[in-house]
């Protein structure tokens, strides 16, 4: 199994990248293609691993910034590593791709260079929050500004594809992210949006409360991009502003220190629970090959497990699953 | 001072709010109107208060459910505590009204009975968010769906004269609630909003991301109510999700409860911050009277300083201010 992956676009740098694939390869059998300046990525990549054909390169130059207008970096940008990764994609030459860069410019990729599934008019970013109880499947996250009920309705689908697949649950179910939980709550999408919903071949269970998304046992959550964007920057913000005051106090006395070092095993439980580099990445689900989307701030563990996420995405071919059931639509 | 108290629709029944109320009097220096069944509150509220004319009742004996449709509730129960209450306000028998009840029959009401001031089209609900470095102002959080861009401005003129009045800051920042901090980031309203703001006689900063929530020193953040609403719900789980399992870890082992014990007032200072109970209630900016929200879970603490915040309120003379400013558009 061939993975492209692009070394550009990271906050961290591209050895973080290049160490997260090598520590994935470690551990799983696939080769890796990365995509970025081939005279600085020699320099990183262990000589024996290029020489005995473990890895490739696939040479760019330029990169897609955040700031670049993404549809128009993608048709301009023909040498950035985003580009030429997604073609290579395009052209078989791998199983799936890999990128920390700009969420925009990757999702009008797998748009404009990769092409989206019959049916599909929308590609989403599709994320695994950890919880409580366990994980839920959110989308969309990021990719899509004013959605419409038709697309929520096809995240629906595309989120049960995923999660029995991927996620291994039988007869998924689905909630509508809302304001309330009795039917008539929220906007005009959302209200739509549930009776749609409500009249589906879906195991939907009403509308999901953003107060219970750590703590509740529906499989697949469907939001409007906007909506689901500005709940997990939030649940991240939240948490990362807790943990820092909670490390700050433990550091404000030498009794608290004491206690911080008794209690961390507890402490360390509560952050695994919630590290999002133990998902690693997210899918843009919709688009007709695997392109995947990894935090920008991504260290080499969450690159790391961002790979065997694509990599199972790969085996349990949940594109054709979707391309199946979307066919009937 | 006269204040009106709804003693219906609390989670947690009307002694806690009759106890919050008489803890506020033996503080500061007001007048309660209880506003609930007769023959019950004189059972909870002492009797040399009632008989030295120290408090007061307002005999209603329905009581406006969260599940009843709102405007059709203030239409049709007219012997609710909700509209028997928010009449006596109308009919200058008082100078505020506090209710724990349904937030969308508050906001009927408060547009049904008391009406809006001149010139704004739509009462919101305005939170004060505790912060890392200060607390910040958001409307709307949940009285307006689907909203335009120029309610969100006419949202941070009221957040403005707000923050300045009660919140005593000087030329006070206004953010928009934003999924990236460039112009041009968002939804379609977000787009629209971000240029209408930056053309008004406001301290307008841009936009401002969730992640900064707990952590940023806008003074004023204005978004569309079901956004808002998303956003605190979701603090409100992710916290409550955080202090639980916290506590979990904490009580799992011998080791940890020792440890647990010396951290508590590091502990403590976290809850203390991020507590709901010590801000309490939450105005309708934009009725003509003061009507303000408190949480349905409200206790007695919550609700004393809900009365605290309502009482400052009237004498910052918050709506005078909006009305001189909102007379001259």
């Amino acid at each position: 199994m061939k993975i492209i992956i692009d070394t550009m676009g990271s906050d961290k740098g591209m050895e973080v990248i290049v160490k997260g694939a090598l520590d994935a390869m470690a551990e799983k059998d696939f080769y890796p293609v990365f995509c970025g300046p081939e005279d600085e990525l020699v320099k990183i990549i262990p000589n024996e691993l290029i020489e005995n054909d473990k890895v490739s390169i696939i040479n760019a130059e330029d990169v897609i910034e955040n700031t670049d207008e993404p549809a128009l970096a993608i048709r301009r940008k023909k040498e950035s590593s985003m580009v030429k990764g997604l073609r290579s994609l395009k052209n078989d030459e791998a199983d799936g791709f890999l990128s920390t860069g700009s969420t925009g410019a990757l999702l009008a990729g797998a748009t404009l260079i990769i092409g989206r599934i019959e049916n599909i008019d929308r590609a989403a970013l599709t994320v695994s929050i950890p919880g409580v109880k366990s994980s839920t499947i959110v989308l969309d996250v990021g990719a899509n500004m004013d959605c419409t009920p038709e697309l929520i309705r096809q995240f629906a689908i595309m989120g049960t594809c995923y999660a029995k697949t991927v996620f291994n649950k039988n007869n998924p179910s689905v909630g509508l992210l809302n304001i309330g939980s009795e039917e008539g709550k929220g906007n005009t999408l959302t209200k739509e949006s549930y009776k749609i919903l409500s009249n589906q071949k879906l195991n939907f269970v009403g509308n999901i409360e953003p107060r219970d998304i750590l703590d509740n046992d529906v499989d697949v959550i469907v939001t409007d991009g906007y909506d689901g964007n500005i709940m997990i920057k939030t649940i991240e913000g939240v948490a990362s502003t807790i943990m820092g005051l909670l490390k700050e106090g433990i550091m404000s006395s030498t009794m608290t220190k004491i206690g911080g070092m008794l209690v961390k095993p507890a402490l360390g439980g509560i952050k695994e629970k919630l590290d999002y580099r133990n998902l690693g990445s997210a899918p843009m689900l919709g688009s007709k090959k695997p392109v995947f989307k990894a935090h920008g701030s991504s260290d080499s563990l969450a690159i790391k497990n961002g790979i065997f996420q694509l990599i199972k995405f790969i085996e349990d071919d949940v594109i054709n699953e979707i391309t199946e059931i979307m066919r009937g639509e």
